[in-house]
């Protein structure tokens, strides 16, 4: 309980801990002493021109010498601080907005000034892993009530940048839960901005998919953009597909998914909130959610998923957000590739009408574009799907794909793997099972995302006749060990595609 | 999703985290690159020997060469392993146990086998601090059912160490929630012992209080005892009153209770599992809980603490551990000072049978003591009391004191501090009301339970009539400074001892 302030020099070492701040000092400093060290503790950093939290760490080695310090990456950028300047240390006073997340913890309803204390410490960095793991946990498992729900996605759309676009009649489409496959997403920007709708998609690379739109997309075109040369992308061509990783439109959310991805969990009440948040914050007024149902897709039962419409809903009616969820099939993958470029050549199959395009891909991404078309009022209810359809058979979406890529820094041809095996059925029959997940899996394992053109085509959709010896899946892969890895595992899974 | 194995040579950065094992690894290695920057990433670390699992950091400077990897400290006394030895990192399987926690996030009641597999995941070190608050938080707020608590609690004990004693009557007592002053523990222990009952207590230090039994204990005594040294205290004398740190007796535990004071919550049931899984591990089958209740107590109501009791009695007669709970006033400190030596100061006092001996440390200590003699069979019902107050009146309480000190090393009078200042009444009237907080809080301001001889005195009880001017507290420190702070604080807070 001690109060002094110790003034100490910053060394770097180059230590990147994430979101968390981490703050290293000598055992034999004050802080260090006074402190303990046997609990987990936070303290206040400060550079006379701004103070952080950090956990502290202590070190006993010679990479600080005495009246040394160092902070991780993040802290340091937080501090905006160089090697050779001051820092002060002292004890941290309590964090109010943590007795909010104990409330919490209890079962206590919490207020929108609460959310918005709560959201505000974490884009300033005060929570640590622990307590931003409490605040996951007590909300999820349906503790949070709508208006709940509401006040966290304010506080998370206030304490983000906002996006501004030309024109009034901004829209965004957004799939819950991915699908393998599911590449919908330039189709439809390509269709409704080729009809006049502005579409600024900023999308996701896999974290633990074969593939991100952005994923996909980057191997067509330049994704990583600066927010300038998004805004002159869509102001030329009224719609861009770019990865949205530098955008900051909600940096609380940020923080919570990769919380959420450790956790491995996926509240609904979060989930609302991030999902409506990044849209609000992205400047969106019309947003069409693809909700993908099916025993291995995200949303299981029809049930799951309109309770979670429903919550949707209502949170999107509160902040002034138009949104209508169409609930679509998630039986199986959507279109044949799965993996960035297989995806990316069936995205340009319906772009092209080729003859052999996946009809299912492009049936979906007419559905939702139509659903768009009509809710941002564009054209009359019952139009959407029919207009639609006119622009992608025309030719003109496939035409605004390419000037949008040309925007972007110019198109290329996806590549094609170098190793290729195909997996045929054992026995006749009809597919009768897919298990999205093991597809995933073994596209994954054959080197997807990281290796764009590697992947899975998925050749046997639900409902098919099959012959013996028929071709089910073909796998890609870059390299001779990923392909033997994927067929390893393949092998010693029988349930993948259900024949009977 | 690649499944290279990489070798890499152990260089020793001395970075304690606590519990988290870290691994550190340079930005250019393989499996950083390919597990990416951005996921809070957990690996398997191995040497040939042993495997663990941890958190990965990315280094980007000088502090390890190409080819260097590092641990944090307890990732490094976990594998064993020194400067030099070579060590190989893989991907980590999931953890099947997290799939247990994340049913409980969402609602659903745990199995015994269930427990059983996440607190050997936590012993481990196969959780990190994310994982381990959302443990936690998931069984706070009252949602562990009953057979849930017994369940956690017989896997935490599973898991520790279990200590074996001479004699088959092995008692001992927990006290929940501090009471500032409450320093029974010294005087019940001499006590029971001299009457021959086995009470190998083992306490704690301080953590957020101005002092613990181990710290008073340690101004008369050594207390950082091995377990060898223990063992020869008990079977020498039939008691101890040591630390209790080095015990490694639940160590699950000992992890959780970190991430609990993290979040400052305290769980029913976690506390539970916890006072009696260590009461088990220590060999203790007849346990006497004290529960102080008041207003700035930890339990604020009578009715929370009937709760608590009739859980904790529940669990207990589930493990099979004889266990009396009493509820205490709480709405004081107990006996007159407040930190270290002045505790022991009252604690000799009381055994030396002093005419001015704190009367209420007394009772307290002659009530938990003839509970705990009755408890055990030793005495009749009824005769507890009676038997604890001749022994402690006959000076064979205080023998028994001192001969336990010489045993753990020998006995040393404790020192006073060098600064006094009295706090005086600034009207007549009667005393109704004293903060136990604001207390322990003016005396860790004054130094406690660092500064041994620093704290406050209390002398004024509730119902206590005093005069204008007549001393309510003494602050005693060691430093000017650490009085002048604590005085400073006092003047802020004058709800601290109420007069009407």
């Amino acid at each position: 309980m001690k109060h002094q302030v110790n003034k100490l020099v910053f060394k770097r070492l180059g230590i990147n801990t994430q979101h968390e701040h981490f703050v290293y000092m000598r055992e034999d400093c004050q802080v260090c002493i006074s402190e303990g060290f046997e609990a987990l503790t936070r303290i206040r950093v400060a550079n006379g021109k701004k103070s952080i939290v950090a956990s502290l760490n202590v070190v006993r080695s010679q990479i600080l010498k005495a009246g040394e310090i160092s902070l991780s990456e993040s802290a340091m950028h937080a501090l905006r601080i160089s090697e050779g300047e001051n820092i002060t240390v002292s004890h941290l006073q309590p964090i109010d907005s943590l007795s909010y997340v104990r409330a919490k913890i209890f079962g206590n309803k919490l207020t929108p000034g609460q959310f918005r204390e709560i959201i505000g410490d974490i884009v300033n960095g005060n929570y640590s892993n622990i307590h931003l793991s409490a605040f996951m946990t007590a909300c999820a498992g349906n503790r949070m009530q709508i208006d709940e729900i509401v006040s966290l996605t304010e506080a998370m759309i206030n304490t983000g940048r906002r996006m501004q676009w030309p024109g009034d009649c901004i829209v965004d489409k957004h799939c819950i839960g991915g699908l393998p496959g599911n590449r919908t997403t330039p189709i439809i920007v390509s269709i409704v901005s080729a009809l006049g709708l502005t579409m600024p998609k900023t999308s996701s690379r896999a974290i633990t998919s074969p593939a991100g739109t952005a994923d996909t997309m980057e191997v067509m075109a330049p994704v990583v953009l600066t927010m300038q040369q998004i805004k002159k992308v869509v102001e030329k061509e009224g719609g861009c597909i770019a990865w949205g990783g530098a955008a900051l439109l909600s940096p609380a959310d940020d923080i919570l998914i990769k919380v959420e991805k450790a956790l491995d969990i996926d509240s609904e009440g979060q989930l609302i909130a991030s999902v409506l948040s990044k849209k609000v914050s992205a400047g969106s007024g019309y947003v069409i959610i693809d909700m993908p149902v099916g025993e291995t897709a995200k949303l299981r039962s029809i049930e799951a998923a309109n309770l979670l419409k429903v919550q949707m809903e209502k949170v999107a009616h509160a902040i002034g957000l138009k949104l209508k969820v169409i609930i679509t099939d998630g039986s199986q993958p959507v279109g044949r590739g799965i993996g960035p470029a297989l995806e990316a050549r069936d995205v340009l199959a319906v772009l092209k009408n080729a003859p052999d395009a996946p009809a299912e891909l492009r049936e979906r991404a007419l559905l939702l574009a139509g659903e768009l078309l009509e809710l941002s009022g564009k054209v009359e209810p019952g139009e959407g799907n029919d207009e639609a359809r006119k622009v992608l058979d025309s030719g003109k979406a496939y035409e605004k794909f390419l000037a949008i890529c040309k925007a972007q820094g110019g198109f290329v041809e996806p590549k094609t793997a170098g190793y290729r095996h195909d997996i045929k059925a054992e026995c006749a029959g009809v597919v009768t099972k897919v298990d999205n997940r093991l597809l995933s899996k073994v596209a994954k394992l054959a080197g997807a995302p990281d290796d764009k053109a590697s992947g899975v085509d998925f050749m046997a959709p639900i409902g098919s006749k099959v012959e013996q010896g028929q071709t089910l899946l073909v796998v890609h892969a870059e390299s001779k060990g990923e392909l033997e890895y994927a067929l390893e595992y393949l092998s010693s899974q029988k349930k993948i595609i259900e024949i009977t």
